[in-house]
C-alpha cells in the first residue's frame, strides 16, 4: 500500500474511533438507565476508574464499578434518565484519546423525591485489542434541583 | 477497483450512513417542533410505523403518521421542544440498521400546563433507492412531570 | 491520484468537517459554561456575528462577542449549563456549511433565581486556512421557565 493509502486508512480509522467513543458515552447512559448491567460494564476497561466525587466516592476496577452501579446508584436512584451532550474528543494517538461531555440526569430518589442533576465528565479512553473503552471517567456534579413529588404527573419505566 | 478499495468504500459508506441516521433523529425533532411537516414526513418511509404506546396510539403508514402529527400531537401540544441524545446505531447490513436514542420533551399543553417528558425510542432504519428513513419507531415514555403555569416566565415561539 | 481517489478524499474530508462542526457546537457550550474564554472565542471567526435577539442584542466581530460574553452573559448568569442537541449540517461546498441545533440552558441568575431556557441556533460556518469556525449564529429563545430558589437543593460549580 502506498504511504497515501496508509494516511487515508488512518483518517478513516479515526472517524470510526470517534463514532465508537460517542457510542461509549451513549451506552454509559443506556446501560445505567435501562438497568442493563452488561451494556454498562462493556464501556469500561477492567482496570478503569469511575470517580464520582466526594459525595458518591471513587471506584477502582470492574468489580468496584459493578458494585457501585448495583448497590449504590441503582439502590439510591430507582429511576434515572441520563442525557449526554457536548461530547468532544481529542486523540493522543490512534489508540488513546481524552474526552469531555456534559450529562443531564433526571432521577427519582428512593424517598420519592425527584432530582435534576447536571454534571461534566472528563474521560480517558484507550483501544486495547481493537476495543475502545473508558479508562477513567471523572464525574463533576455542578448543579442539582429537587422537584417535590406533588409536581409530578407520572413516573416509573413501563 | 481492488478488494481493498471496495472495503474502504464500504467503511466510508457506513460512516456517511451513520451521519444520515443521526440527521434523521435530529430532523424528527426539528420537524415536529418547528411545525415543519415536510421535514418531519421526510424521516419516514411510506410504510413506516410510529408506535407511541397505549396513551397516544400506533400509526401505520405515511397517511396515518401525518394525521397523528397534525391532528393529535400539534393539537394537544401547541409548543414542543424535543432534544435527542444517546443515539447508538447497529448495522445489519449496508442498507439496514437498528437504533436507540433518548428524547427529552418540554411541551406546553392546550390547557396551558407545562409538561416535561422523557422517552426512549427503539428504531428500525432502511436505505431504499439511496435514501435512509425510519421504518419503525417505538416511543416508550417513561417519565412525565407537570410544571404549573405560575412557575413559568415566558413561552411561545417568537 | 485517480479521479476516484479524489472523490474518496472529498468524502473523507466532509466526514471530518462534520465532526469539526459538531465540536464547534459543543465547544460553544463548554467555553461558555466552564468560563473558558479562549475555548469560546475559538469557535468564532474574527468577523463573526452573534445574534441573540431583541432581549440580549446582536454582536458584530470578535471584540463585541468577547465583551458580550464577559460583561453580559457571565455577569447576568453566574452559573450556566448548555446542552446542545439535534445538530444537522448542510454543506454548500467543501468550505462552507449551514447548521441548525437546539440548546437547553439551565442558568442561575445574579438575583438567585434559576432559569430554564430552550433555544434554536441557526448557524453559518466557514473553513478558512483549514480552520472551521462560526461566521454567524442566530439564537432564537423560544421558552423560559423560572424555578424559585426554594425548590433547589444545591448549586454552583465545585
Amino acid at each position: 500500500m502506498s504511504p497515501n493509502g496508509e494516511e487515508l486508512l488512518a483518517r478513516i480509522d479515526e472517524l470510526e474511533s470517534t463514532n465508537r467513543l460517542r457510542e461509549l458515552v451513549a451506552d454509559y447512559c443506556h446501560g445505567l438507565d435501562k438497568r442493563d448491567e452488561e451494556r454498562f460494564m462493556r464501556v469500561w476497561h477492567k482496570d478503569a476508574v469511575w470517580e464520582m466525587g466526594s459525595e458518591l466516592g471513587d471506584f477502582w476496577g470492574s468489580a468496584q464499578i459493578q458494585q457501585a452501579l448495583v448497590n449504590l446508584v441503582w439502590l439510591d436512584y430507582p429511576v434515572t434518565t441520563h442525557l449526554a451532550a457536548n461530547h468532544v474528543v481529542e486523540f493522543q494517538d490512534a489508540d488513546r484519546a481524552t474526552g469531555l461531555c456534559d450529562l443531564s440526569c433526571e432521577a427519582t430518589l428512593a424517598c420519592g423525591d425527584h432530582l435534576q442533576t447536571l454534571a461534566t465528565c472528563t474521560d480517558i479512553y484507550e483501544r486495547r485489542n481493537g476495543r475502545w473503552a473508558i479508562v477513567r471517567r471523572s464525574v463533576d456534579v455542578h448543579h442539582s434541583t429537587v422537584v417535590p413529588p406533588r409536581l409530578r404527573a407520572t413516573g416509573e419505566y413501563e
